[in-house]
């Protein structure tokens, strides 16, 4: 199959599942065309997803990994409290995978696509060896109302949105990242990491350090999967210790030395997924 | 290394080139913020460089790497007539590969950044078995001024800013795009899969078909080249006849069947850099 065909075909599904107001232009240009509105700020954010390493082509389906292809940079707009607009996808795929395969990817992703009211404006579209697909979101927050990594204040008190440590198709927290935002919330990231690695990323660029007393732990996983496993998409946030947001509170934001984490007194190591580790073994 | 450590070490990079002041947050977070101005619109694109495809580690160094993945998705916005504002890197490689080397790619892309000043903004980080990387960028231009693919008419000249055929590090025609807005050209896109096939997209997506009477041949490049080798860079462009505009006139923009191209009458194959035609074969 050609590429203007394909073009043509993902054209028709992303056109069919509606269009921001906002988006000018979408697929069919060199560029896809957003007409911000007045007093907002836009969030943006790519995240990869290769074969091998987030996903092989035996154990799951193409609308599958369409799926996590979006939901991995939608989590990222979540931990912003931002809402979602556009997406651009670029996927890579062997010539011996079939157009039929490439159809089931695009399904995949603009099923949740419909679902966050999030448009498919463009992309780009390659052979490989491999599978390889990185997706870039944009989302919009009311002006200066972005909830940031470098928020967190020692007093805070730390908060999840869901238990963790047993993430199966996880669900990106927009809803709740939106919900916090109005609520206030001023700190914020996407555990897609792991609980303890992705608390010591937000503790550093607030400069403070962490104190945890429980974590909640998922159904059928340990403590050890909760603190260290990734692909969570629970938001880990903080707020002042007397806000009542109706979520699980984990821990303290503390003054001291900034990304330091302790549960229950003890320092905890950072480790996680950390996709550099490799090379320092 | 750590990601934690590479990061900050491409952080300390990106911001030591400077920052537009519409970006609001950079690295550091889960997503970059941009604070729109008023009145622009933005246009947003992405490209994949890959191993095997569009480079070899044997071939090319860190550097050109860098400056072939951020020079791709800018040539776009200068298709648009967009003054690029940021970008996105995503970057996978081996583990084999040494720091230094990704410290070589950050390093040629940042170069070509500073260049055409626009900000590194973010992105993502991974280890795969082959080097790839995706460079989404985003520019501006006056509200409802973007050139596009689908505003070429029946009658206009057709142009392109630069002879074609042999492409050597080319560079995008970001000024030449902006001038040519100014100038009040409507349609345009840019030549990186070859003259002939990125003609057939904008009549397509302008309805019109095209005549080519004569094409500048790059010197040592025959004109097969010139009509179907891509990586181009230069900008094809249409506007009406009498326009002074400095660049060379190849042709003339026709009312015919949508896509049909003619050079001198005789119908020319629609063939170029098409990723998928593999799988036609």
């Amino acid at each position: 199959m050609r590429e203007l065909d394909i073009v043509r075909r993902i054209r028709k599904l992303a056109e069919s599942g509606g269009r921001h107001a906002s988006l000018v232009r979408g697929i069919g240009d060199d560029c896809a065309i957003l007409r911000p509105r007045a007093n907002e700020d836009l969030a943006f954010t790519t995240d990869f997803v290769l074969e091998g390493r987030h996903f092989t082509l035996d154990r799951h389906t193409a609308g599958e990994i369409g799926h996590m292809a979006l939901a991995r940079s939608l989590s990222d707009l979540a931990a912003m409290g931002s809402e979602p607009v556009f997406c651009l996808v670029s996927v890579a795929v062997p010539a011996a995978l079939s157009g039929k395969w490439l159809n089931g990817f695009y399904k995949g992703l603009l099923q949740l696509a419909r679902e966050y009211n999030i448009a498919l404006a463009g992309g780009d579209l390659s052979r490989f060896d491999k599978v390889i697909a990185d997706v870039m979101c944009c989302g919009r927050v009311p002006r200066g109302k972005a909830i940031l990594r470098s928020a967190a204040r020692a007093g805070d008190a730390i908060y999840v949105t869901g238990a963790l440590g047993r993430s199966k198709r996880p669900v990106p927290r927009v809803k709740e990242g939106i919900a916090l935002r109005r609520a206030g919330v001023k700190a914020a990231i996407d555990i897609s990491d792991g609980l303890v690695i992705d608390l010591y990323r937000l503790c550093v660029e607030s400069g403070v350090s962490a104190e945890l007393s429980e974590v909640p732990v998922a159904k059928g996983a340990s403590l050890e999967d909760a603190l260290y496993r990734g692909e969570d998409y629970e938001l880990l946030f903080t707020a002042p210790a007397r806000s009542r947001l109706g979520f699980a509170r984990i821990g303290t934001v503390m003054a001291g030395e900034p990304g330091e984490i302790r549960m229950q007194g003890k320092l905890l190591e950072v480790k996680g997924w950390d996709h550099f580790d490799e090379s320092a073994r």
